[in-house]
């Protein structure tokens, strides 16, 4: 049992300046400097017990998640962590209204806001899913131990990067075992055409290659964009257009097919509706949750499960600042106890049976800003393996934060004064 | 041609304690403090030109707003006005990409970014609709001089009212000249056939009532809910579900045409992909444009020509904060340039003959909060007449704004010291 109340929230706007080396650039995102909300929580219980949570943006505007963060903390203020934990789902509702990860299936369930999805996931059904994610349960848990959750690399091919930079980094990539790897793609199609080309050369037939166009695209420039990258046989398209666009999505799904591409897209995606749709109208093939954008574990836990009911395999967003700590405990919690499978999808099996070999399910890395973490993920063979601390993994260096704070970090402070200069 | 570069931004947290009376209460917020960012450009032109803007929030979260702002400015400020006016679209990316009325079609168009839905409607189609909008253009205005654009009212049955109150309200407005009254519904299925049978008795079968669960249901209970308040004959339920889920909507939309019922929705919906995708999957049938949350005139304007190539009526959200002031701008453009109708549609026609007399395109009004407007709405015989006052009848009383200021302003003062005692 949980005792003691919240007796302070902290939120504090960390910025790392990632645009310097152009780390993280894509074709929406020229310049972003990777940054979060960072926020501690501190209780009357009697072991010190202190929360940690961030969200993650791209620097500009942090200060607006940081003003939201305290308009939402009278909310969490003097709440007392057992009716917290005794009523998750009214909690839940009340903080998403106004405005972790180890529990028997009916109290999970119980944290789940099924308003507004009955219609594809009830709670009984949810529930029986995770009755069924209980058998070999324990195997799955061995196996997670000894291999951990295969991961891709999105490190070696940032649309900032030169061609020299992008080959250094794939071959120091192909050299720790990765076999799969992501591309920017979608500001300009010859460039694009040369940049997948050497990666694909780089990598060999054999191992897997996606393609993200970070929303880039109209729906039939899209379809057109692709046809032309379609001989680098990728295994999807990322965010070809606006992630608000279900129809659209599922029209470039449909258009696609024939060249083997899947349909990648979620990390911008705001609640579980949104997913309930793309699940709905056949508009992704591969799901990316993002722990921070979707508010909270409790909205990532029914996208989860529906996802299941949908047979539609879970590839997580990550990289950002601390998002590949926290969706690990997502993904890993998917296998264990969801999905209950590694295995690649029917559809590309049965369209384009070379493909059989290359579709996994797998969580993404990015190999940056790890360090700023007191528990920073661990990857081994290109897998993640599974954090062994209590928490989610969100808590971060108080060095770090300080030296990094903005405006009045010691690294914002210089480069501020150099910018005046 | 304007002159001149913004000079100075400044945005104030404005709120009116409306929750003390109930009004604005509805199945989802039940107590609003109608408020409002609001913000005032300045500029260094010669004749002292200055820019008024609101957006409309409910109370909580305004300073949110207000710091959302503050993040935009540096997009503002010491921009030339001909800059931007000169490439209104880029201007609007920039803005919309960190994060008025009256020119020639082509000058029109290129305010709008068409980027995520040129697969429903080109620059070229879009130029056409307002080139066709030109024929008995000026007929058109003479009527609205004459006449005004037909309006419905919001102000009688606020879900907190008691039934006294909504008699009372009710009594009044039919005196005043209103034929077409909407109804709050969603918390209590009882509660809602008592107060529905009430005002439909009061009104007479020939009237126009209209209904509105604010997003309380989910898809199979929107459906089930609308059977059982049938009988009252409602021209249209309104958010029945959550705002996001356009495939719920078209399922509801479905289920209830047979019921002679259509559905309205929009007022939350934050983009044109939204609305795109509205009027693909046939999930309203009636679309409410909502001047605030939709951000900008221009992302109005193309949910606006979006709305007449698919043929549904614009029935325009109001109320709130100055909704009622800057929305009869839309609308009015809308009747004179662009749908050049304020017939009813078809599909309602062809199922229900007994509502050809009471189907028609109309815009919201709500009694409320236009003394703190500087140009308020004018409303003759349940008709919004065209402001004649240049601009988007945007500015605030200098005097409303000081004593609403939150939390320093003398209303919150007061307010705010007698909560603590």
């Amino acid at each position: 049992m949980v005792r003691g109340r919240i007796s302070r929230l902290s939120v504090r706007d960390v910025r790392f300046p990632t645009s310097l080396g152009g780390h993280g650039s894509d074709a929406m995102h020229t310049d972003p400097d990777y940054s979060a909300a960072y926020v501690v929580l501190e209780t009357d219980a009697e072991d010190g017990l202190k929360g940690y949570g961030i969200t993650f943006t791209l620097g500009k505007g942090t200060e607006v998640v940081v003003c939201a963060v305290n308009a939402l903390a009278p909310h969490l203020l003097n709440k007392d962590l057992g009716d917290i934990v005794g009523d998750f789902r009214g909690f839940y509702r009340q903080l998403t209204s106004d405005g972790q990860l180890r529990w028997d299936p009916r109290k999970l369930v119980s944290c789940l806001d099924f308003r507004y999805i009955t219609d594809v996931l009830t709670e009984e059904e949810a529930y029986e899913i995770l009755q069924k994610g209980q058998v070999g349960k324990k195997e799955r848990e061995e196996q997670m131990l000894a291999h951990g959750y295969p991961a891709y690399t999105t490190s070696c091919a940032w649309l900032g990067y030169s061609d020299a930079t992008l080959k250094q980094l794939c071959s120091k990539a192909l050299e720790d075992g990765w076999t799969r790897f992501k591309v920017k793609v979608g500001a300009d199609l010859q460039d694009d055409i040369r940049r997948c080309r050497l990666i694909r050369n780089m990598i060999g037939p054999e191992k897997t290659l996606m393609m993200d166009a970070n929303q880039r695209w109209d729906v039939p420039e899209a379809v057109e964009w692709m046809a032309k990258l379609a001989e680098f046989k990728p295994l999807w398209i990322e965010e070809p257009t606006s992630p608000d666009d279900i129809l659209g999505h599922a029209t470039i799904s449909k258009a696609l097919v024939p060249l083997g591409i899947g349909v990648a897209t979620g990390e911008q995606c705001h609640n579980r509706v949104i997913f309930k749709q793309l699940l709905q109208a056949k508009a992704l093939q591969f799901l990316q949750i993002d722990s921070c954008r979707l508010g909270s574990v409790n909205e990532n836990l029914s996208v989860l499960l529906m996802a299941k009911k949908f047979d539609i395999p879970v590839c997580p967003h990550a990289g950002g600042v601390g998002l590949c700590e926290l969706v690990q405990h997502l993904i890993i919690f998917d296998f264990v106890s969801v999905s209950a499978s590694l295995k690649d999808r029917i559809w590309l099996h049965l369209l384009v049976p070379s493909y059989i070999s290359t579709c996994a399910r797998m969580c993404e890395y990015v190999d940056h800003l790890h360090e700023h973490f007191k528990y920073p993920v661990i990857i081994k063979k290109a897998s993640y393996m599974p954090p062994k601390d209590a928490g989610y993994s969100t808590e971060m260096k108080e060095e770090s934060v300080k030296k990094h704070q903005y405006p009045d970090g010691e690294v914002w402070e210089k480069l501020l004064a150099a910018q005046v200069n």
